[in-house]
Protein backbone atom coordinates (compact mmCIF):
# COMPACT_ATOMS: atom_id res chain seq x y z
CA UNK A 1 0.00 0.00 0.00
CA UNK A 2 1.40 3.34 -1.05
CA UNK A 3 1.35 5.86 1.03
CA UNK A 4 4.02 7.97 0.24
CA UNK A 5 1.88 11.11 -0.23
CA UNK A 6 -0.71 10.46 2.36
CA UNK A 7 -0.91 12.23 5.18
CA UNK A 8 -4.05 12.74 7.97
CA UNK A 9 -5.24 15.64 10.05
CA UNK A 10 -5.39 14.88 13.83
CA UNK A 11 -9.38 15.92 13.76
CA UNK A 12 -10.22 12.65 11.48
CA UNK A 13 -8.84 10.70 14.28
CA UNK A 14 -10.73 12.97 16.63
CA UNK A 15 -10.38 10.56 19.41
CA UNK A 16 -6.55 10.00 20.05
CA UNK A 17 -4.11 12.28 21.16
CA UNK A 18 -1.74 14.12 19.86
CA UNK A 19 1.24 11.72 20.62
CA UNK A 20 -1.22 8.65 19.64
CA UNK A 21 -1.98 9.70 16.29
CA UNK A 22 1.94 10.39 15.83
CA UNK A 23 2.95 6.96 16.85
CA UNK A 24 0.10 5.44 14.83
CA UNK A 25 0.55 7.34 11.93
CA UNK A 26 3.94 6.90 11.38
CA UNK A 27 3.92 2.87 12.27
CA UNK A 28 0.68 2.58 9.92
CA UNK A 29 3.54 4.46 7.43
CA UNK A 30 1.60 7.77 6.42
CA UNK A 31 4.07 10.29 5.83
CA UNK A 32 2.20 13.07 7.17
CA UNK A 33 0.00 14.86 10.02
CA UNK A 34 -1.58 17.88 9.82
CA UNK A 35 -2.03 19.29 13.36
CA UNK A 36 -5.62 20.65 14.47
CA UNK A 37 -5.46 23.11 17.61
CA UNK A 38 -7.36 21.33 19.79
CA UNK A 39 -4.68 18.08 19.94
CA UNK A 40 -2.37 21.22 21.26
CA UNK A 41 -4.46 22.28 24.12
CA UNK A 42 -3.55 19.82 26.53
CA UNK A 43 0.34 19.64 26.36
CA UNK A 44 2.47 22.16 25.86
CA UNK A 45 3.56 23.81 22.35
CA UNK A 46 7.66 22.66 23.09
CA UNK A 47 6.12 19.35 23.93
CA UNK A 48 4.21 19.18 20.72
CA UNK A 49 7.23 19.94 18.30
CA UNK A 50 9.19 17.07 19.90
CA UNK A 51 6.34 14.90 19.61
CA UNK A 52 6.02 15.92 16.05
CA UNK A 53 9.38 15.76 15.33
CA UNK A 54 10.18 12.50 17.32
CA UNK A 55 7.71 10.96 14.64
CA UNK A 56 9.49 11.77 11.26
CA UNK A 57 6.41 12.49 9.79
CA UNK A 58 6.06 15.89 7.71
CA UNK A 59 3.42 17.95 8.92
CA UNK A 60 1.75 20.06 5.78
CA UNK A 61 -0.33 22.17 8.06
CA UNK A 62 -1.49 23.78 10.71
CA UNK A 63 -5.39 23.66 11.19
CA UNK A 64 -6.50 26.60 11.90
CA UNK A 65 -6.42 30.32 11.57
CA UNK A 66 -8.22 32.53 9.84
CA UNK A 67 -12.13 33.88 11.28
CA UNK A 68 -10.83 37.63 10.55
CA UNK A 69 -14.95 38.73 9.92
CA UNK A 70 -16.97 40.71 12.70
CA UNK A 71 -18.34 43.38 12.55
CA UNK A 72 -16.76 44.73 15.90
CA UNK A 73 -13.35 46.19 15.17
CA UNK A 74 -11.64 44.94 18.22
CA UNK A 75 -12.38 41.21 17.42
CA UNK A 76 -11.32 41.96 13.97
CA UNK A 77 -7.60 43.22 15.51
CA UNK A 78 -7.32 40.39 18.03
CA UNK A 79 -7.79 37.77 15.24
CA UNK A 80 -5.08 39.21 13.45
CA UNK A 81 -3.13 39.05 16.92
CA UNK A 82 -4.37 35.06 16.96
CA UNK A 83 -3.75 34.58 13.30
CA UNK A 84 0.23 35.61 14.60
CA UNK A 85 -0.16 33.35 17.15
CA UNK A 86 -1.27 30.73 15.01
CA UNK A 87 1.93 31.13 12.26
CA UNK A 88 4.24 31.06 15.17
CA UNK A 89 3.15 27.88 16.67
CA UNK A 90 3.19 26.32 12.96
CA UNK A 91 6.72 27.42 12.38
CA UNK A 92 7.63 25.90 16.15
CA UNK A 93 5.81 22.24 15.00
CA UNK A 94 7.54 22.75 11.38
CA UNK A 95 4.45 23.03 9.52
CA UNK A 96 4.21 24.51 6.03
CA UNK A 97 0.66 26.40 6.24
CA UNK A 98 -1.68 27.59 7.99
CA UNK A 99 -5.01 26.64 7.05
CA UNK A 100 -7.57 29.56 7.03
CA UNK A 101 -11.32 29.50 7.52
CA UNK A 102 -11.58 33.15 6.75
CA UNK A 103 -14.82 33.14 8.73
CA UNK A 104 -18.34 34.89 7.80
CA UNK A 105 -20.89 36.99 10.57
CA UNK A 106 -24.82 36.33 9.88
CA UNK A 107 -26.07 39.78 8.66
CA UNK A 108 -23.07 41.24 7.68
CA UNK A 109 -23.31 42.04 3.81
CA UNK A 110 -21.28 39.01 2.21
CA UNK A 111 -18.91 41.41 0.49
CA UNK A 112 -18.27 43.45 3.32
CA UNK A 113 -17.10 40.30 5.06
CA UNK A 114 -15.07 39.37 1.80
CA UNK A 115 -12.97 42.59 2.47
CA UNK A 116 -12.61 42.24 6.24
CA UNK A 117 -10.69 39.10 4.94
CA UNK A 118 -8.57 40.80 2.69
CA UNK A 119 -7.31 42.68 5.10
CA UNK A 120 -6.99 40.62 7.46
CA UNK A 121 -4.87 38.29 5.41
CA UNK A 122 -3.03 41.43 4.64
CA UNK A 123 -2.26 42.33 7.83
CA UNK A 124 -0.45 38.67 8.41
CA UNK A 125 1.58 38.26 5.58
CA UNK A 126 4.76 39.90 6.90
CA UNK A 127 4.55 37.68 9.64
CA UNK A 128 4.11 34.81 7.87
CA UNK A 129 7.34 35.49 5.71
CA UNK A 130 9.31 36.36 8.71
CA UNK A 131 8.32 32.51 10.05
CA UNK A 132 8.19 31.04 6.59
CA UNK A 133 4.85 29.64 7.05
CA UNK A 134 2.34 30.16 4.15
CA UNK A 135 -1.40 30.94 4.36
CA UNK A 136 -3.51 28.77 2.69
CA UNK A 137 -7.56 29.90 2.04
CA UNK A 138 -9.90 27.27 2.07
CA UNK A 139 -12.82 28.07 0.33
CA UNK A 140 -15.80 26.26 2.28
CA UNK A 141 -19.21 24.74 0.59
CA UNK A 142 -21.91 27.33 0.52
CA UNK A 143 -23.80 25.57 3.26
CA UNK A 144 -21.03 27.11 5.62
CA UNK A 145 -21.67 30.77 4.18
CA UNK A 146 -23.63 32.22 6.77
CA UNK A 147 -21.18 31.31 9.89
CA UNK A 148 -17.94 29.94 8.68
CA UNK A 149 -16.32 31.04 5.58
CA UNK A 150 -17.72 33.86 3.41
CA UNK A 151 -14.95 32.53 0.42
CA UNK A 152 -17.23 29.82 -1.19
CA UNK A 153 -15.50 28.77 -4.07
CA UNK A 154 -11.99 28.65 -5.85
CA UNK A 155 -12.38 31.64 -7.58
CA UNK A 156 -13.07 33.79 -4.57
CA UNK A 157 -10.17 32.41 -3.23
CA UNK A 158 -8.37 33.59 -6.23
CA UNK A 159 -9.40 36.61 -5.89
CA UNK A 160 -8.10 37.33 -2.49
CA UNK A 161 -4.77 35.62 -3.71
CA UNK A 162 -5.12 37.81 -6.83
CA UNK A 163 -5.74 41.30 -4.75
CA UNK A 164 -2.64 40.58 -2.42
CA UNK A 165 0.22 39.50 -4.69
CA UNK A 166 2.17 37.69 -2.00
CA UNK A 167 4.71 34.83 -2.16
CA UNK A 168 3.22 33.24 1.03
CA UNK A 169 -0.74 33.09 0.38
CA UNK A 170 -2.14 30.48 -1.71
CA UNK A 171 -5.27 28.24 -1.28
CA UNK A 172 -6.49 25.01 -0.13
CA UNK A 173 -8.42 22.96 -2.40
CA UNK A 174 -10.41 20.40 0.08
CA UNK A 175 -12.97 18.21 -2.11
CA UNK A 176 -15.79 17.90 -0.09
CA UNK A 177 -16.00 22.03 -0.59
CA UNK A 178 -15.73 22.53 -4.31
CA UNK A 179 -16.16 19.40 -6.14
CA UNK A 180 -19.38 20.48 -7.60
CA UNK A 181 -17.84 23.87 -9.20
CA UNK A 182 -18.34 23.84 -12.59
CA UNK A 183 -14.86 25.60 -12.76
CA UNK A 184 -13.05 23.59 -10.42
CA UNK A 185 -10.68 22.47 -13.44
CA UNK A 186 -10.24 26.07 -14.81
CA UNK A 187 -9.26 27.27 -11.44
CA UNK A 188 -6.99 24.34 -10.57
CA UNK A 189 -4.99 25.90 -13.81
CA UNK A 190 -5.10 29.00 -12.51
CA UNK A 191 -3.49 28.11 -9.26
CA UNK A 192 -1.26 25.82 -10.66
CA UNK A 193 0.07 29.08 -13.13
CA UNK A 194 0.04 31.56 -10.49
CA UNK A 195 1.65 29.20 -7.97
CA UNK A 196 -0.93 29.36 -5.36
CA UNK A 197 -1.94 25.65 -5.11
CA UNK A 198 -0.96 24.40 -1.57
CA UNK A 199 -3.17 21.74 -0.35
CA UNK A 200 -5.21 18.77 -1.29
CA UNK A 201 -7.96 17.72 0.99
CA UNK A 202 -9.82 14.55 0.28
CA UNK A 203 -12.91 13.05 2.13
CA UNK A 204 -16.24 12.56 0.44
CA UNK A 205 -19.94 13.41 0.10
CA UNK A 206 -22.37 11.22 0.85
CA UNK A 207 -25.56 11.60 -1.11
CA UNK A 208 -27.73 12.32 2.09
CA UNK A 209 -26.47 14.71 4.19
CA UNK A 210 -27.27 13.46 8.00
CA UNK A 211 -25.45 16.52 9.88
CA UNK A 212 -23.73 19.15 7.97
CA UNK A 213 -20.68 19.35 10.10
CA UNK A 214 -20.06 15.83 11.16
CA UNK A 215 -20.94 13.45 8.74
CA UNK A 216 -18.23 13.57 6.25
CA UNK A 217 -17.85 10.53 4.44
CA UNK A 218 -14.47 8.74 4.17
CA UNK A 219 -12.97 8.65 0.18
CA UNK A 220 -15.12 5.94 -1.62
CA UNK A 221 -18.73 6.75 0.62
CA UNK A 222 -19.49 9.20 -1.52
CA UNK A 223 -20.02 10.88 -5.48
CA UNK A 224 -17.03 12.53 -5.62
CA UNK A 225 -14.45 11.96 -8.28
CA UNK A 226 -11.38 12.13 -5.81
CA UNK A 227 -8.81 10.49 -8.54
CA UNK A 228 -10.38 12.85 -11.37
CA UNK A 229 -9.48 15.98 -8.88
CA UNK A 230 -5.94 14.54 -8.01
CA UNK A 231 -5.20 14.23 -11.20
CA UNK A 232 -6.40 17.79 -12.27
CA UNK A 233 -3.96 18.78 -9.56
CA UNK A 234 -1.25 16.53 -10.54
CA UNK A 235 -1.31 18.04 -13.85
CA UNK A 236 -1.20 21.51 -12.13
CA UNK A 237 1.81 20.57 -10.85
CA UNK A 238 1.06 20.17 -7.06
CA UNK A 239 3.38 17.46 -5.68
CA UNK A 240 2.40 17.98 -1.85
CA UNK A 241 0.46 15.13 0.35
CA UNK A 242 -2.84 14.72 0.43
CA UNK A 243 -4.66 15.10 3.34
CA UNK A 244 -7.14 12.97 4.46
CA UNK A 245 -9.36 15.25 6.77
CA UNK A 246 -12.73 13.67 7.59
CA UNK A 247 -15.50 14.87 10.62
CA UNK A 248 -17.71 11.91 11.12
CA UNK A 249 -19.59 10.85 14.23
CA UNK A 250 -19.60 7.53 12.92
CA UNK A 251 -16.12 6.79 12.79
CA UNK A 252 -15.49 8.98 15.43
CA UNK A 253 -17.11 6.16 17.19
CA UNK A 254 -15.24 3.23 15.74
CA UNK A 255 -12.36 1.61 17.22
CA UNK A 256 -10.23 3.79 16.13
CA UNK A 257 -6.45 1.41 15.12
CA UNK A 258 -9.55 -0.73 12.61
CA UNK A 259 -10.19 2.78 11.80
CA UNK A 260 -7.15 3.79 10.62
CA UNK A 261 -6.56 0.69 8.11
CA UNK A 262 -9.56 1.63 6.29
CA UNK A 263 -8.57 4.96 6.29
CA UNK A 264 -5.25 3.78 4.54
CA UNK A 265 -6.83 1.17 2.11
CA UNK A 266 -9.19 3.95 0.84
CA UNK A 267 -6.87 6.22 0.30
CA UNK A 268 -4.89 3.37 -1.58
CA UNK A 269 -7.99 2.27 -2.94
CA UNK A 270 -9.72 5.61 -3.89
CA UNK A 271 -7.59 8.39 -3.87
CA UNK B 1 -50.33 45.14 4.11
CA UNK B 2 -49.56 45.41 0.28
CA UNK B 3 -49.83 41.78 -0.79
CA UNK B 4 -50.55 42.99 -4.47
CA UNK B 5 -47.26 41.18 -5.19
CA UNK B 6 -47.03 38.17 -3.25
CA UNK B 7 -48.11 34.96 -3.90
CA UNK B 8 -47.50 31.59 -1.73
CA UNK B 9 -46.75 28.29 -2.74
CA UNK B 10 -48.77 25.70 -1.93
CA UNK B 11 -46.22 23.33 0.12
CA UNK B 12 -45.31 26.41 2.46
CA UNK B 13 -49.07 25.18 3.60
CA UNK B 14 -48.50 21.62 3.19
CA UNK B 15 -50.97 20.77 5.85
CA UNK B 16 -53.84 21.82 3.67
CA UNK B 17 -55.80 20.75 0.22
CA UNK B 18 -55.22 22.93 -3.01
CA UNK B 19 -59.00 24.47 -2.18
CA UNK B 20 -57.84 25.38 1.46
CA UNK B 21 -54.84 27.12 0.12
CA UNK B 22 -56.74 28.98 -2.84
CA UNK B 23 -59.57 29.94 -0.05
CA UNK B 24 -57.34 30.81 2.57
CA UNK B 25 -54.67 32.89 0.25
CA UNK B 26 -57.65 34.77 -1.51
CA UNK B 27 -59.01 35.94 1.66
CA UNK B 28 -55.78 37.20 2.96
CA UNK B 29 -55.20 39.45 0.43
CA UNK B 30 -52.36 37.36 -1.28
CA UNK B 31 -52.77 37.80 -5.28
CA UNK B 32 -51.35 34.57 -6.12
CA UNK B 33 -50.38 31.03 -5.68
CA UNK B 34 -47.72 28.67 -7.06
CA UNK B 35 -49.03 24.71 -7.27
CA UNK B 36 -47.48 21.74 -6.36
CA UNK B 37 -48.10 18.63 -7.47
CA UNK B 38 -48.83 17.01 -4.47
CA UNK B 39 -51.93 19.01 -3.73
CA UNK B 40 -53.23 17.93 -7.38
CA UNK B 41 -53.10 14.31 -6.82
CA UNK B 42 -55.76 13.81 -4.65
CA UNK B 43 -58.41 15.51 -7.26
CA UNK B 44 -58.85 15.41 -10.98
CA UNK B 45 -57.11 18.29 -12.84
CA UNK B 46 -60.67 19.62 -13.89
CA UNK B 47 -61.32 19.71 -10.35
CA UNK B 48 -58.31 21.99 -9.56
CA UNK B 49 -58.27 23.96 -12.50
CA UNK B 50 -62.05 25.45 -11.20
CA UNK B 51 -60.38 25.58 -7.72
CA UNK B 52 -57.66 27.29 -8.93
CA UNK B 53 -60.03 29.95 -11.51
CA UNK B 54 -62.21 30.44 -8.69
CA UNK B 55 -60.09 31.69 -6.57
CA UNK B 56 -59.00 34.76 -8.49
CA UNK B 57 -55.48 33.62 -7.94
CA UNK B 58 -53.20 34.90 -10.50
CA UNK B 59 -50.94 31.25 -10.93
CA UNK B 60 -47.21 31.91 -10.84
CA UNK B 61 -45.98 28.18 -11.43
CA UNK B 62 -46.81 24.81 -11.25
CA UNK B 63 -43.74 23.24 -9.33
CA UNK B 64 -41.94 21.01 -10.71
CA UNK B 65 -40.98 19.74 -13.25
CA UNK B 66 -36.97 18.71 -14.32
CA UNK B 67 -35.25 15.92 -13.01
CA UNK B 68 -34.00 15.29 -16.24
CA UNK B 69 -30.75 13.54 -14.94
CA UNK B 70 -30.41 9.48 -15.68
CA UNK B 71 -27.50 6.97 -16.50
CA UNK B 72 -30.71 5.10 -18.16
CA UNK B 73 -31.60 6.43 -21.68
CA UNK B 74 -35.09 5.02 -20.73
CA UNK B 75 -35.58 6.88 -18.26
CA UNK B 76 -34.07 10.04 -19.56
CA UNK B 77 -37.29 9.79 -22.11
CA UNK B 78 -40.08 8.95 -19.68
CA UNK B 79 -38.65 12.43 -17.69
CA UNK B 80 -39.31 14.05 -21.02
CA UNK B 81 -42.49 13.21 -21.40
CA UNK B 82 -43.39 13.55 -17.72
CA UNK B 83 -41.99 17.07 -18.31
CA UNK B 84 -44.69 17.44 -21.58
CA UNK B 85 -47.55 16.07 -19.31
CA UNK B 86 -46.50 18.96 -16.18
CA UNK B 87 -46.87 21.51 -19.15
CA UNK B 88 -50.27 20.30 -20.11
CA UNK B 89 -50.94 20.43 -16.15
CA UNK B 90 -49.87 24.24 -16.04
CA UNK B 91 -51.74 25.05 -18.98
CA UNK B 92 -54.85 23.78 -17.37
CA UNK B 93 -54.27 25.74 -14.63
CA UNK B 94 -53.27 28.76 -16.37
CA UNK B 95 -49.78 28.80 -14.68
CA UNK B 96 -47.25 30.87 -16.43
CA UNK B 97 -44.33 28.60 -15.72
CA UNK B 98 -43.31 25.22 -15.07
CA UNK B 99 -40.34 25.49 -12.17
CA UNK B 100 -37.55 22.78 -13.11
CA UNK B 101 -35.42 20.95 -10.43
CA UNK B 102 -33.54 19.75 -13.49
CA UNK B 103 -31.98 16.88 -11.33
CA UNK B 104 -28.74 14.64 -10.91
CA UNK B 105 -26.97 11.37 -10.44
CA UNK B 106 -24.50 10.52 -7.52
CA UNK B 107 -21.73 9.21 -9.72
CA UNK B 108 -22.52 10.62 -12.87
CA UNK B 109 -20.04 13.50 -13.59
CA UNK B 110 -21.43 16.42 -13.31
CA UNK B 111 -20.46 17.54 -16.43
CA UNK B 112 -22.47 14.85 -18.65
CA UNK B 113 -25.18 15.57 -16.09
CA UNK B 114 -25.34 19.11 -17.06
CA UNK B 115 -25.44 18.30 -20.81
CA UNK B 116 -28.37 15.76 -20.05
CA UNK B 117 -30.26 18.65 -18.43
CA UNK B 118 -29.65 20.66 -21.74
CA UNK B 119 -30.68 17.74 -23.68
CA UNK B 120 -33.95 17.10 -22.05
CA UNK B 121 -35.13 21.05 -21.66
CA UNK B 122 -34.75 21.39 -25.25
CA UNK B 123 -36.82 18.05 -25.84
CA UNK B 124 -39.63 20.48 -24.25
CA UNK B 125 -39.38 23.43 -25.48
CA UNK B 126 -41.57 23.62 -28.33
CA UNK B 127 -44.51 21.78 -26.33
CA UNK B 128 -44.46 24.98 -23.77
CA UNK B 129 -43.86 27.34 -26.65
CA UNK B 130 -47.25 24.91 -28.19
CA UNK B 131 -48.83 25.58 -24.77
CA UNK B 132 -47.96 29.10 -23.89
CA UNK B 133 -46.14 28.07 -20.14
CA UNK B 134 -42.42 28.90 -19.61
CA UNK B 135 -40.10 26.58 -18.25
CA UNK B 136 -37.93 28.17 -15.29
CA UNK B 137 -34.76 26.45 -14.71
CA UNK B 138 -33.84 27.07 -11.01
CA UNK B 139 -30.44 27.27 -10.08
CA UNK B 140 -30.48 24.76 -6.11
CA UNK B 141 -27.94 25.34 -3.64
CA UNK B 142 -24.54 23.44 -4.11
CA UNK B 143 -25.60 21.04 -1.12
CA UNK B 144 -28.00 19.54 -3.38
CA UNK B 145 -25.57 19.12 -6.67
CA UNK B 146 -25.23 14.78 -5.49
CA UNK B 147 -28.63 14.17 -5.90
CA UNK B 148 -30.86 17.06 -6.75
CA UNK B 149 -29.80 19.61 -9.48
CA UNK B 150 -26.36 19.51 -11.51
CA UNK B 151 -27.43 23.38 -11.55
CA UNK B 152 -26.29 25.28 -8.40
CA UNK B 153 -25.73 28.74 -9.53
CA UNK B 154 -27.22 31.72 -11.82
CA UNK B 155 -24.05 31.51 -14.22
CA UNK B 156 -24.52 27.57 -14.99
CA UNK B 157 -28.61 28.05 -15.40
CA UNK B 158 -27.83 30.91 -17.88
CA UNK B 159 -25.36 29.22 -19.58
CA UNK B 160 -28.37 26.62 -20.56
CA UNK B 161 -30.43 29.46 -21.66
CA UNK B 162 -27.26 30.90 -23.68
CA UNK B 163 -26.48 27.06 -25.49
CA UNK B 164 -30.70 26.72 -26.02
CA UNK B 165 -31.74 30.44 -27.40
CA UNK B 166 -35.44 30.20 -26.86
CA UNK B 167 -38.07 32.37 -25.66
CA UNK B 168 -39.84 30.20 -23.49
CA UNK B 169 -36.75 29.58 -21.60
CA UNK B 170 -35.93 31.38 -18.35
CA UNK B 171 -34.23 31.29 -14.84
CA UNK B 172 -36.39 31.10 -11.18
CA UNK B 173 -34.15 33.18 -8.93
CA UNK B 174 -35.09 31.65 -5.46
CA UNK B 175 -33.11 33.29 -2.54
CA UNK B 176 -32.26 30.41 -0.51
CA UNK B 177 -30.20 28.88 -3.41
CA UNK B 178 -28.11 31.65 -4.63
CA UNK B 179 -28.09 34.35 -2.33
CA UNK B 180 -24.48 33.40 -0.99
CA UNK B 181 -23.11 33.77 -4.81
CA UNK B 182 -20.88 36.59 -5.57
CA UNK B 183 -21.74 36.86 -8.92
CA UNK B 184 -25.27 37.14 -8.09
CA UNK B 185 -25.98 40.75 -8.69
CA UNK B 186 -24.32 40.41 -11.84
CA UNK B 187 -25.95 37.24 -12.91
CA UNK B 188 -29.06 39.35 -12.17
CA UNK B 189 -28.15 42.18 -14.52
CA UNK B 190 -27.05 40.02 -17.40
CA UNK B 191 -30.64 37.81 -16.18
CA UNK B 192 -32.45 41.41 -16.99
CA UNK B 193 -31.06 42.30 -20.08
CA UNK B 194 -31.17 38.35 -21.46
CA UNK B 195 -35.00 38.34 -20.28
CA UNK B 196 -34.53 35.51 -18.61
CA UNK B 197 -35.78 36.34 -14.89
CA UNK B 198 -39.02 34.59 -14.54
CA UNK B 199 -39.38 34.32 -11.00
CA UNK B 200 -38.14 35.23 -7.83
CA UNK B 201 -39.06 32.65 -4.62
CA UNK B 202 -38.07 34.21 -0.71
CA UNK B 203 -37.63 32.56 2.42
CA UNK B 204 -34.67 32.39 4.47
CA UNK B 205 -31.03 30.83 5.36
CA UNK B 206 -30.87 29.76 8.92
CA UNK B 207 -27.81 30.62 10.44
CA UNK B 208 -27.51 26.95 12.04
CA UNK B 209 -28.67 24.32 9.38
CA UNK B 210 -31.03 21.62 11.67
CA UNK B 211 -31.99 19.73 8.47
CA UNK B 212 -30.85 20.43 4.77
CA UNK B 213 -34.08 20.18 3.28
CA UNK B 214 -37.05 20.68 5.65
CA UNK B 215 -35.61 23.75 7.86
CA UNK B 216 -35.86 26.47 6.19
CA UNK B 217 -36.33 29.74 7.80
CA UNK B 218 -39.40 32.57 6.88
CA UNK B 219 -38.59 35.76 5.63
CA UNK B 220 -36.62 37.50 8.97
CA UNK B 221 -35.56 34.27 10.53
CA UNK B 222 -32.46 33.98 8.79
CA UNK B 223 -29.27 36.34 7.43
CA UNK B 224 -30.49 36.76 3.71
CA UNK B 225 -30.60 40.38 2.40
CA UNK B 226 -33.99 39.47 0.91
CA UNK B 227 -35.03 43.35 0.34
CA UNK B 228 -31.35 44.15 -1.38
CA UNK B 229 -31.91 41.02 -3.91
CA UNK B 230 -35.63 42.33 -4.76
CA UNK B 231 -34.09 45.84 -5.27
CA UNK B 232 -31.88 43.78 -7.53
CA UNK B 233 -34.20 42.14 -9.79
CA UNK B 234 -36.54 44.58 -9.58
CA UNK B 235 -33.55 47.17 -11.09
CA UNK B 236 -33.03 44.15 -13.80
CA UNK B 237 -37.41 44.94 -14.55
CA UNK B 238 -38.79 41.93 -12.65
CA UNK B 239 -42.43 42.66 -12.51
CA UNK B 240 -43.39 39.34 -11.29
CA UNK B 241 -45.27 38.16 -8.25
CA UNK B 242 -42.73 37.34 -5.48
CA UNK B 243 -43.61 34.00 -4.35
CA UNK B 244 -43.11 32.71 -0.39
CA UNK B 245 -41.45 29.12 -1.01
CA UNK B 246 -40.65 27.72 2.86
CA UNK B 247 -40.31 23.69 3.48
CA UNK B 248 -40.00 23.54 7.25
CA UNK B 249 -41.44 20.84 9.68
CA UNK B 250 -41.33 23.58 12.72
CA UNK B 251 -43.90 26.17 10.68
CA UNK B 252 -46.18 22.93 9.14
CA UNK B 253 -46.25 22.22 12.80
CA UNK B 254 -47.95 25.45 13.95
CA UNK B 255 -51.42 26.13 13.14
CA UNK B 256 -51.74 27.23 9.33
CA UNK B 257 -54.21 30.15 9.61
CA UNK B 258 -51.89 31.93 12.17
CA UNK B 259 -49.12 30.89 10.14
CA UNK B 260 -50.54 32.54 7.35
CA UNK B 261 -50.95 35.65 9.49
CA UNK B 262 -46.88 35.12 10.08
CA UNK B 263 -46.21 34.81 6.10
CA UNK B 264 -48.09 37.86 5.22
CA UNK B 265 -46.61 40.47 8.05
CA UNK B 266 -43.03 38.91 7.71
CA UNK B 267 -43.93 39.87 3.47
CA UNK B 268 -44.75 43.19 4.36
CA UNK B 269 -41.79 43.81 6.64
CA UNK B 270 -39.15 41.42 4.80
CA UNK B 271 -39.84 41.81 0.77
Amino acid sequence: MDLSRCAIHSITHKPWTLAQCCNKFAAAGVAGISVWHNVLKPISLDEAAKIVRGSGLQVPALVRGGFFVSSEPDKRRAAIDENKACIDEAAALGAGMVVLVVGAQPGLPLADARQQVCDGIAACLDHARACKVKLAIEPLHPIYAADRSCINRMAEARAVCEQLQHPMLGIALDVYHVWWDPDLEHEIELAGEQGTLLALHVSDWRQVLRDPLNDRGLMGDGCIDIRGIRRLVEKANFRGLIEVEVFSDQYWAMNQDEYLKLVCRRFADCV
